[in-house]
């Protein structure tokens, strides 16, 4: 990673990070592996941000393939249709910067073979987390129960990102097990309500989605990642995007009782944080 | 623009804005024409949102060509370098939806003669703008008092964006001709204070740049370009974003006395909101 400032250079206008003092040592993100979980509109965006960043070693998951509905968010192209994502992006990834070592898992992480190969891929042989960061870019909530219950056993920092149904707000929020509330801490609404969430879904309905949303959740998403890779600035806890009004409003959720990452606290903080903020 | 739930149809998910209440009639961006003056971090990526989304018509602006350096942020890629950044997007989004219909100009519309053909492609043989909106994602003043100019000329409403040089913080401005402050009324605090941009810049020093910043403010500015052609959520006159604490401030910033848009107010305004921030 050459810092020499010449325009045949890729890197130079990282490495500037450095020399204007924002970054102390931008050169140890080659030495940081990052896994990204759902390479929809969110994830692609997020994975290419990371690649064109120079990060060491990139993870990525799906199971789907590349549909032309997709081609209202960013990343993938119309000539991809009938590819698999994994497959698409790797493809994309490496054209854009042949640096990055990519691993493209095709496979739904839950079943329950899935979550066992999962928690695999991100092992070490001593049954320990070979990754940095674990995105959770997915769009349901067995996956992100899956990412919780993996990241909690293997003591993994994650980061989780979502944008709502109607395509005009979004949330990222960062989970370090053992420190803050887990995803099982907090569940979304329509979980602690009770509502079967396949009952939202009806027929001849689809979610609506955005470039935009899903860029800007991406983005959000992933400068919090570098801020807690490279160590600058303040990783933001819980952070919302409502679109309509470019309202951005910041929470620091805590355990529930009986959380299953031994903490306390929880889904009544989360509600009394929101009812203060209406 | 079909609103068909197939997943061959690339519309069907912005069509859901409609089924989903957001937006009343979303096929009327086949009737828009925008205009992204710059298609460096930010406006390529701008260009490449409007495209997904469905834009009848785009007018990109630039005259520069595609460098290595430009790898870390997103849309261009490496086998580009060289071609004119104009071509390779046009190029690129040809393939990604070829319904819209690309005008390319590579050129600098900061010399007089660039001024007038500026000027010219933005207008209708009877001297009235023919575009809906102009995007200006440019990384300089001169161009942005051009566009400026240009704008207050035709009464065209436009937005302007920018990324800091050291990457971590960025702004949106809506300004539209005798309603807000235009983009001469509240110059830049460089300019105000009277400091030679160009001695900013030193030898063997670049301006650092994020794909993250560059992404979410292109986000925010094509979100707020959305809502302001299809009449939904409320369009935000200021908005900042400092990444380093996930800061987003808002602004209305009044016009100066004096001001070429025959307006009053202004700096003074800026200066006393933003000192109530700190």
């Amino acid at each position: 990673m050459s810092d020499e400032v010449v325009d045949s250079n890729p890197y130079s206008r990282l490495m500037a990070l450095q020399r204007m003092g924002i970054v102390t040592n931008y050169q140890a993100i080659r030495q940081k592996t990052v896994a990204v979980v759902g390479m929809g509109g969110v994830g692609s965006v997020a994975a290419e941000m990371l690649t064109r960043c120079g990060v060491g070693r990139l993870l990525m998951y799906d199971y789907d393939t590349v549909e032309l509905a997709n081609m209202n968010r960013l990343f993938f192209r119309p000539d991809q249709a009938g590819m698999t994502k994994t497959a698409a992006a790797a493809a994309t990834l490496t054209g854009i910067n042949p640096d990055v070592a990519l691993e493209a898992f095709t496979m739904n992480i839950t079943t329950l073979a899935g979550f066992e190969a999962f928690k695999r891929s991100l092992s070490d042989g001593a049954g320990r987390s070979r990754v940095d960061l674990v995105l959770s870019c997915v769009d349901n909530y067995e996956a992100r129960m899956t990412i919780n219950q993996v990241c909690l056993e293997l003591s993994q920092a994650w980061m989780e990102s979502g944008v709502s149904e109607d395509a005009v707000s979004g949330h990222i929020q960062t989970i370090l097990p053992g420190t803050t509330a887990c995803f099982a801490c907090v569940p979304p609404l329509v979980v602690a309500s009770g509502i079967d969430e396949r009952t939202l879904k009806r027929e001849g309905v689809c979610a609506a989605s955005l470039p935009t949303t899903m860029g800007i959740v991406a983005g959000l998403l992933v400068q919090n990642s570098l801020k807690y890779l490279l160590e600058f600035g303040s990783v933001t806890r819980y952070l919302g995007y409502s679109s309509l009004t470019d309202f951005f409003p910041t929470l620091d959720i805590k355990p529930s009782p009986g959380c299953p990452s031994g903490l306390e606290e929880g889904l009544d903080d989360l509600l009394s944080q929101l009812s203060a903020l209406q």
